[in-house]
């Protein structure tokens, strides 16, 4: 599984897009729940297990880039932790995995990093995001904690994302495998979604799916919910009632922590409604539709746009929009049904990378990221290259309160019929979202694809037992 | 579910239990994964939830003790969380189920804090076990986080462990239910305890199985093991073969996060072999000696030992142990095969109160922690009281290290038989945990008894069929 080479030549190429000075990755640490030794899933920093591996907690990975030398900062166990935790490899077994010759225990990094600091060279590390890597920089860097990320190193970030933005075969190779997980859990709630079921029965079984395999662990929490209007939803307290649509928006980790990230709606029962049917077939064609534009050289934000187009055009279809497609696009309109954007970057992260900064990832000088309500929200906007890895995961919403706040103001009111929306009202929401790979021409999907075309999905529902 | 009057109560007593001064409660916050807004599940912390109930992060809450006022510090949701995170119920709303009139912003504690530290009263808290409280507390208090614990408040921490460690029938209910979810994880893991299926596939059910139920989570990580003489083996990689022994330790929450904690040790294949039921016998011996023992007055420590006793005598008759039983318990030499201790608190906490101290819960003035190893390990030696609930679980352990540096330094020479544990250097371990209600005058049972007997468990397994 561990592959050495792998880790020296990623360790090289960012050695390579560096100038001087030393490099500190701190691995995460065991997270508390509600004591100092009860710990939830460890979960390793993704830039850390891109780089070195390995996946347990305390350790430090460091890279000399003047001196071209790689070290690992971790412990040994000692007899009474193989008691508690059995017997364990050494450092400098583990550190061999990664191609790491050195090793040294996790206290010597004050000294290390201590003579680099002193001699005035340049210390470059990421951002860090949980409160014990910014104790753990601050004690180390002399930093007030709060302030550690302004010290980050905007040299190190652009590298890190120029590196884990392209995926390599081996890397795509994993997120094929969490996808496989991803499938399993996505069925497995297909053929759960039935009247007088409480969304935590399927959560709860979906997540033990994703525990059972791979890394052990969802790659986000699980958004199941009949509520699919709300967006982040992570309440699951409701039982189900037939003429639902029960949102599923889920994903698994991989053995190497890469995310597979899908979303499908179901009809609980089985059938989608005649009007569940024409809001549904809209955002099929708009996934449909993105997969079709999707290759290098095409900047996601103009896939979002024309998605967009298909959204409000279906809408206009259906009388609920109206206008001209275009102007009501410009005019963000769409954006009270669609008001998030078309997909993210997806890897060792399900949105890769953004502990790096979300412009820095999905944006760039050519692209900037838009102000208007809706687009604003979109997470990749720039020109796409061979090797990506993005969700394209349109939707359409009935939001009472913000349905309610556009018409109150008038936002949009030539583009949107307000009073056709009030049979609507109690409609609830509708995503779709499959895993692209951008190819040399165009792209494909990752992953076997999970039942998306309401036939297919009634179809499914249907030939099944419930478990 | 909510009943203000309880939180009220626990407030009212609490407050009668220190002197004057201002009390902080931090809730706890989102914990990242792999970057801040990819959250674990939320776990409130525990004495947060036992005096102010609310299960939601970013909440502080605050008790002036001269004014005899409550506040709960937390921000209402804005139209964009709306449409993000659905309608949510307002401050003013939540504080009221806590029992609770007064509401302020999240922002608002500095300058509340503020005053009372520039009047010089006293500012009492618990200590902090995640970083971001520390950080919190230290930004309020202005202190460096790596030293906010040493200001913890001991008036506050021994009045809370006084409260916490007696249970009242709204939380024994709780437990009850708690225990309900264990039972079913525990049955689950039986009937899937079968050669070639792998740890990985029934830990990952069965926390389905917590997630799915109560709070939808597990109260700590499972110990799923075929190697259970590792005792905090977090390990699930391994395949199951016939005539392995499976050692299960596992728990949920319930709703209001009160924790289950029970162990089981299963035969791969469905039956004993005989060497494997001779052990399992003494242990079974052993839990039953334990809840024969416990009620109010008699310290944990003495049941302990006597535990160590029942193991000794049958370690003796298979001629594993030898020489005078109470001496070799006196020597510890039974510390070999039981290196831990047999039980702890459990309520909120699987471990209850652990953040506040181990020997703060578990030791008094009037019993002092062992230093000996083996019962050094025992977290609850103090006299217990009616109300009280805790683990009771021994178990029996062939640790190859821990054998081999006895043998190599001739440590309890005396009372062990090397060469006779040759052929048992492969046997694994085995620990049955249940979890014991003290009543006025004995104790009981939380929940209903899971299969404990060889022959219950043999007949358990045979009669089922596998999911």
């Amino acid at each position: 599984m561990f592959k050495a080479e792998v880790y020296i030549s990623r360790r090289n190429r960012l050695r390579s897009m560096l100038g001087s000075g030393v490099v500190i990755f701190p691995g995460n640490g065991e997270s508390p729940m509600n004591y100092p030794a009860n710990g939830y899933h460890f979960r390793q920093d993704s830039s850390f297990l891109y780089f070195f591996g390995l996946d347990m907690p305390d350790l430090v990975g460091f890279m000399d880039l003047d001196e071209g030398m790689d070290l690992i900062f971790g412990n040994d166990v000692e007899i009474d932790d193989i008691i508690w935790m059995g017997p364990q490899p050494s450092m400098q077994e583990l550190a061999q995995k990664a191609g790491i010759q050195h090793t040294a225990p996790l206290q010597n990094v004050q000294e290390v990093v201590g003579q680099a600091l002193s001699t005035g060279r340049p210390i470059h590390f990421l951002p860090p995001y949980r409160a014990e890597s910014k104790m753990f920089l601050g004690r180390l860097l002399g930093l007030i904690p709060d302030r550690v990320r302004e010290h980050a190193s905007r040299e190190l970030v652009k590298a890190v994302i120029r590196l884990r933005s392209k995926k390599d075969r081996f890397e795509i190779d994993e997120l094929e495998k969490a996808a496989a997980i991803g499938y399993r859990m996505h069925t497995a709630a297909m053929r759960m979604a039935r009247e007088g079921i409480t969304e935590r029965e399927i959560a709860g079984h979906i997540e033990g799916i994703a525990l059972s395999h791979g890394a052990g662990s969802v790659s986000f929490p699980i958004i199941l919910t009949r509520n699919g209007q709300t967006l982040h939803n992570h309440d699951h307290s409701n039982t189900l009632r037939k003429g639902d649509l029960l949102l599923v928006d889920c994903g698994a980790e991989s053995e190497l922590h890469y995310a597979s990230d899908n979303t499908r709606t179901l009809p609980v029962g089985g059938t989608f409604s005649p009007k569940q049917r024409d809001i549904y077939q809209i955002v099929v064609d708009a996934v449909d539709k993105a997969t079709s534009m999707v290759r290098p050289g095409i900047a996601y934000r103009e896939v979002h746009l024309a998605v967009a187009g298909v959204i409000t055009s279906g809408l206009k279809e259906l009388g609920l929009m109206k206008g001209n497609v275009s102007d009501a696009v410009i005019n963000g309109a769409h954006a009270m049904f669609f008001p998030h954007g078309l997909g993210h970057m997806m890897g060792l992260d399900v949105h890769d990378m953004e502990d790096l900064g979300e412009n820095n990832v999905g944006y760039d000088d050519e692209t900037r990221r838009s102000t208007q309500f809706g687009t604003a929200y979109l997470r990749l906007g720039k020109k796409l290259e061979e090797g990506y890895v993005l969700t394209n995961e349109p939707g359409i919403y009935f939001i009472p309160a913000l349905i309610e706040q556009w018409r109150r103001e008038g936002t949009n009111k030539d583009f949107i019929d307000f009073s056709k929306l009030e049979s609507y009202i109690t409609f609830g929401g509708i995503r779709l979202e499959d895993d692209l790979l951008v190819t040399g021409d165009g792209c494909r999907l990752i992953g076997e694809r999970i039942p998306i075309y309401p036939g297919e999905v009634e179809e499914f529902m249907k030939g099944t037992t419930s478990v």
